[in-house]
């Protein structure tokens, strides 16, 4: 296959505008909005949970799309010389992502009269699925062009929608902040899909695999936006009340003890006691995606703080011990360690929320039992066949997750997506036009006393 | 003009003094706590609707302040010598801005009783004036000192409060997220004073107006905050309820379409089909300003999506072939291409606000209708009239802006106000201490195990 | 004493986890959901203040963790080689913070039953804490390592949840935003611990103690959200309503006057006119600072910006004159100037506290007395006595400060702490894998048209 400028100069800007072609035409045909954002469905005060709710809700919507875009795009951006490229295909991915998932979560879930109603809370949705996208995103980072991540996401979107609604609204399973449907299903899609575009010549460009020292701290922007908002992705969904305040309070306590686990483990396992930057990066946010599913239940306090510090721990000795057998024996290339991250911690969180759904009894939540787990309430399930429903879930996940991904990795290899080659992954000058690094005169000229023509 | 260091360590902190003493002073005399404010006048339940509404838009608030100071402030960083002067001039003419914006949209709505009455609401109208400012700043940036900024704010401030008091006030134009009375006042006021200050010899500075890796990365932070919460700047003054919901929404809509379009364009317009970054920065927030007037209205998801979508186009083709030309044939040196960014979409968000109030009629509305175009819901005006009213709004802001430019121009060349000379522009060096790039030490020491006066 | 790479190895890990260990130790043993987190505690309309009160502070409390960990975390990367511990270390240190501070305040505030009982509140008493301990990291930055850091930590915690009780809880003085507890606290505290830790010998980093061109932009994050947040920081704790919105308000016009009077007074102290980009990124801050005891009182809007203006304006000059005198003199060596931007500004907000509490009276506040001053209200005490209570709290917590951070000087001496050397103080090596500043490739590859393993 030639490889031409003139082809490489059309994929991505056809794709653009096709895609946006579509979802406007399918936006013109079918989305409406919905009773909250129409002036004539709206009345105050017959409406007073719904609007007080947005208003109650607005803070963490925001919250959320900050990480999204901050959080998610500058952590990727510790790479040496792909920082355009990590922050701008963030920018690019997520953008569409909210608009497409709009659509595709909107024919599942409120798609009534022959129209998709809208209000905020489908971008707070649509938020969630670019988050999965990203999770992916990061173990292909530095190996996919523009266009493939498209495509990615385009496939991607479909997959979670679909996982979801079948977790959430035909099992019946509980899964406020995604351990499963956005952690799980994300890193699992990505490195299935990285196996398949495993690149055997990936050396070539090892040298730009790396960080530097201001790139380190930009990826610090990422990790800190994250970490400080995390417990808003995970209770943005949940019930208001008491559901939305222990939720944030049990990923609080949960971050804080994968923080610590992580610096005492990434010291520990270091050999001369000095702390991997990639570790605090990542590593102490294992804390918020181990708590996604059962930060709304009775974790107790000192549930969330033995959960994290757990997930801190296989998360840092998984980016040590782990990531390169993942390379050398699986042929999985898991760029931004996604596995660490989110793919172990995902699967930690699934099984605690199983472990305390198992748990949940009628004394322990009172009331609150109808919020958290309506079917055990309503006398449809006891507590142990609710979490028969969440392990179930959990493999439901993953078998999407794998055989979409597998899916996702051969849709990417058509040959007109122009990927890079093997020697410039990880460079940002195949995608980007990129200035030079240092400025242009080394030594700065004293002011000069020279006329001037404003004056 | 003899340049002193003596004349020049005067300046500013004379005007900064002089502006301080004489706000300080109206404060004093004029400025009072308003009823939501004062302990005095507060009753809880009395209020219930005052008090909920400031906690409902707390949010935005402070989201509008993030995009001022961050937003902005880092947007403009991408030069590659100018960093400090960007954020720190920011920081400087927004923070003026705020107090001096106090006093003059005091005076205009809400003087009574001999006394200016603040609440946090003043503070957001004085957000949206420095919004305007910092517009202007961007079409001059690099080319003036500190001195010369808070002068501009001096005369912008007074010009934005009288042209929005006509617009909102006496014209009762519907102008929420401000197309008119901030993004093309901004743009064109900040054009029309750069032509006054054009610089014939400005291609001396011309090798510091690029960017560095670095520097692009950092504006990249003031573009991904700005695209995150423009839907609190468009929505902060609306309607609560549907209103904001609406704004918030629409605005959404639109940014995510003028994103992919300027990926799709920025790469179908270079030469090579690399994304350019300056395009990306800006270009992909056009989606914001376009429907800074319309979001409130019932622009419909898919209206919005298409006026995001025109206005990245237009933003994007206006930086690779308009720009040039307004420099060459029309002498307006326009830093970081306000008239791409705000002008040119300023004018388009106008004119989908003619367009989409000439739609508006009771059906679509019902009682909401009141809350949009009280005047057509009062029996006032019919759509039409208020369309030209909208229409007759926007040339009148026009007015305001080059008439004010101009003005503002011939007070900046002012001799005393120490502007750069031609060769020190996009310099930081010629107002700040500026420290080295590199570190002391190139290379690093091991660490030594030697004595330590600690231990 | 032989330091030894194997003894560096262990003594962080060993800390964090033993640290770890006993505060889940005692989370378990203590620590309960409290009546707004816990289920079968919550219901709805019978506790509405309450839970309306969570959402209305819910943005409040985001914002104090983005200035904790975004805002102290980024204003501390100035230096050119203390990047990764400024942002890490502060990572560190708040996170325990915040784990030990939930226990240390709850036993003292919220303990009944014999449990803990915590809510989303415990956090922002808990933010407001790593506040303090993070302003003394200031005064000792680059000269200790992560476990003396986290020695401090402990010790600061229980002197500061102390002190505060003592202050707020036993002697009813006011202090929502902290000027005594947080401010003067955190930085006399820091002074002392960093003078009984004084190196002689420090000249031998001198040359890593400056900033370069980056470090300061980044630093600049930080300060924007130190300044954004500021008003959601002294209003977090205040009274639902007036008191909130007063609070935010007075805030903010102090921070634009100690933003103009920096401004003023950095130029017009150096030799030349240029700013100095120390005295912005810190002193412009001091307006938060010194209303941080009286911005919910009837400080009026002229009262915040003159005590904005004299803050800016004491700090400018402390950078400046002081702080060398500080160290000549006193052998005080205070690495962010925490004396010109918490201590002086501190001491000054108490005095002013001072000063508004006395002239309080029935009539300017109204109803509102009750909210603002109890205990005057209930006609407990005069004015008159409330304020030499406030004064009162001052002398107390200056007592605490001074034998509490002179305690912890000698605490932090044990020499198994691992202090770095002389010559390697301000330097990440010591205790972070550092990367290579400058990329792999100096030079880059033009796009090379090779096969590729993946086509």
């Amino acid at each position: 296959m030639a490889r031409t400028p003139r082809h490489r100069r059309l994929i991505l800007p056809l794709l653009c505008l096709l895609f946006q072609g579509a979802t406007a035409l399918l936006f013109a045909v079918f989305v409406r909005y919905n009773h909250e954002t129409d002036p004539a469905l709206w009345h105050w005060g017959n409406h007073s949970n719904v609007d007080n709710e947005f208003y109650f809700r607005y803070p963490s919507f925001q919250d959320v799309h900050t990480m999204i875009f901050i959080g998610f795009g500058f952590l990727m951006v510790f790479l040496q010389r792909y920082g355009f490229s990590s922050v701008g295909f963030t920018f690019l991915v997520a953008t569409f992502t909210l608009q497409w998932a709009t659509l595709v979560q909107g024919f599942l879930h409120s798609f009534h009269g022959g129209h998709i109603h809208v209000g905020v809370e489908s971008l707070i949705n649509a938020d969630f699925c670019a988050g999965a996208v990203l999770i992916s995103f990061g173990a292909v980072l530095g190996k996919t062009g523009p266009a493939q991540l498209l495509l990615m996401a385009l496939l991607e979107t479909v997959l979670f929608s679909t996982n979801e609604f079948i977790l959430l609204s035909l099992l019946g399973v509980r899964d406020a902040g995604g351990s499963m449907t956005i952690h799980t299903f994300g890193a699992y899609f990505g490195l299935f899909l990285s196996r398949v575009l495993y690149r055997s010549q990936l050396e070539k460009s090892r040298q730009r695999q790396s960080s530097v020292y201001h790139s380190d701290l930009f990826a610090m922007i990422g990790t800190i936006f994250l970490w400080i908002f995390w417990p808003s992705f995970n209770s943005a969904p949940t019930g208001l009340g008491d559901g939305q305040h222990r939720t944030a309070l049990n990923t609080y306590y949960s971050l804080t003890a994968s923080t610590l686990s992580t610096f005492a483990l990434s010291a520990l396992v270091s050999g001369d006691g000095r702390l991997d930057m990639v570790h605090i990066q990542n590593a102490a946010l294992a804390g918020g995606v181990v708590v996604g599913t059962a930060s709304e239940m009775m974790l107790t306090p000192f549930g969330a703080v033995a959960a994290g510090f757990l997930a801190g721990t296989v998360s840092t000795l998984g980016y040590k011990f782990f990531t390169p057998v993942l390379e050398s024996r699986f042929k999985v290339q898991d760029t931004c360690g996604v596995h660490n991250l989110h793919g172990m911690p995902g699967l930690l969180g699934a099984l605690l929320g199983v472990l305390v759904t198992w748990l949940a009894t009628h004394e322990a939540y009172g009331d609150g039992l109808q919020n958290v787990f309506p079917l055990i309430a309503n006398g449809q399930r006891s507590a142990t066949s609710q979490a028969v429903y969440q392990l179930f879930g959990m493999f439901v996940t993953l078998v999407f997750a794998s055989v979409g991904g597998s899916l996702g990795g051969f849709l990417l290899k058509l040959p007109f997506l122009d990927p890079p080659p093997d020697s410039q992954c990880f460079e940002d000058q195949v995608y980007w036009e990129v200035p030079g690094e240092q400025e242009a005169e080394v030594q700065r000229p004293l002011r000069a006393e020279e006329p001037d023509t404003q004056a």
